[in-house]
């Protein structure tokens, strides 16, 4: 799967991933307001909302990147009706040729860990029919239990071809309470990233392997050692725009063809519009302003990695 | 919401919870063929099947227990229809009048935890209305990401009086590959165990704070060392049974009241019918036979704790 994310980043020339984190605050008014007339100021009334906040922008935006990362979290807060909205995201950016990256950071052990797996990126059997429950292309996976909890996923990438991004080095400023200190006098993350290597070994899909690394564009400086430290981990970058990571930041994570690493942005995207430098867009016109945004994220890529 | 699940302890005598992770392995052929007939080889027949099964253990199991924790992977492996079977069992148990502790062990930062939170222990609002999404009473949580990922749970625990179990040391055997590692002298679990303190300081209930943790049977001695170190936080014990975690283990999960722990017992209970020692029970009384392993493990645990 990493292959194809790699073939469809050279084909956009975009190594850039939309996070479709669709916080109520940041949907129009107009849209929720249709929506709790449809539904009622519901839990589907919000989940209308966010699914047509999410198809518009997807419409938009949909030729120049790769793929979208929606995050779990901002649909599973409405509860079913939420999930349902996840699900309908998942399906409409595959049909409009996007790859889905579910942000899910899940994580367990044994048979729970494959349990998750299978609902994110595998197959379900159900007496003798088979099902892709949630069916995103990669997923977010937290290491803190341990190979015990990453397998799992890893065996389930190698039966469907899918990928999984494990958490190494995370872009919040509290990160560094655990993942900075030093063992044997290497850092945590740096740990983590030896057994990234080590899960990631068997599952090579070109020159990449469909296990994958996450590092924040706020720390850079480790974001340059790691990729060193992971050659052939394909690094989801999160923490570019509203978390504080800047474009000349980035190139610490890209090895020197320009692949490498995928750079996420979710405010500065889909709530672009709010953003001073995109207002004259104007809320009715949210979709473009974040149309506008994606091309000058892109820009600011290619600037910095050159 | 610890205060409430002490006092069910103490009531039923039973520092025991039943961990809800209907495996189809586990669900009896009957249940499957008429649910499958109803509902067809679907993601919803599963989910049928699941809930038939989870009902007719709780209906047979409340009356002894306090708690049950629902292992959300199990349900969300069969997509919609699968975390609409986990809503069901929540509700259901608090019907019965037991508690529930959502093992979801979720964790992501700021606004994302926060969802997650919110959707899980707390309360979501769309326009000028309020809803409680899945509604769980405690739910476990993934310390990797730092303060930014655990506090907004706190946050949430303290406005809607929750609770949550913070992983620390898990039951698993990698579970050492990072959580044992030394940092400074004392391993990883115990630099967590210093956080769960720190987040738990301002949310206490009790005797006991808001803010739990998780600690595996399956290491026993430290267990000991934790229990000493976190002395406010109540411990959720994972492993025991089918694990390898003994009841002898567990006495150095509680204090000395009796108090201070809660041991789990998943597949142990659930499928008590499929082990040798309740075969007797035959498939067609598998409530039974799980009716009969809680008894045998709160005798088990009143027996180690003396």
């Amino acid at each position: 799967m990493i292959k194809k994310l790699v073939e469809k980043i050279k084909k956009t020339q975009a190594p850039v991933v939309v996070g479709l984190d669709p916080n109520l605050k940041f949907v129009p008014e107009k849209i929720k307001t249709k929506a709790y007339k449809e539904f009622g100021e519901t839990l589907e009334g919000a989940s209308e909302a966010i699914w047509q906040f999410n198809k518009a922008i997807v419409d938009t935006v949909y030729d120049l990147i790769p793929a979208v990362k929606p995050q779990i979290a901002m649909y599973e807060q409405f509860g079913i009706p939420g999930l349902m909205a996840f699900k309908k995201t998942v399906d409409y950016c595959h049909e409009k040729g996007l790859l889905v990256i579910g942000d899910v950071k899940r994580g367990d052990i044994g048979s729970t860990s494959e349990s998750y797996a299978k609902a994110h990126i595998g197959e379900i059997k159900v007496g003798n029919k088979t099902f892709a429950p949630f069916d995103e292309d990669f997923a977010t996976v937290n290491p803190y239990l341990g190979s015990d909890g990453v397998k799992p996923f890893v065996d389930v990438c190698n039966a469907c071809d899918r990928g999984i991004f494990v958490l190494v080095k995370t872009s919040n400023p509290s990160s560094g309470e655990f993942q900075d200190r030093l063992i044997d006098g290497r850092p945590l993350y740096e740990w983590v990233a030896d057994k990234v290597n080590e899960w990631g070994e068997g599952s090579m899909d070109g020159d990449y392997s469909n296990v994958g690394c996450v590092v924040g564009a706020t720390y850079p400086e480790m974001g340059a050692a790691l990729r060193k430290l992971m050659p052939k981990a394909y690094i989801l970058v999160p923490g570019y725009g509203a978390q504080g990571g800047k474009g000349a930041d980035l190139v610490n994570f890209f090895n020197s063809d320009g692949l490498g690493a995928i750079v996420n942005s979710s405010r500065g995207i889909i709530a672009a519009y709010q953003n001073e430098a995109y207002s004259s867009f104007g809320e009715d016109n949210f979709a473009d302003a974040s149309r506008q945004a994606v091309i000058d994220m892109i820009e600011d890529i290619h600037t910095a990695i050159g």
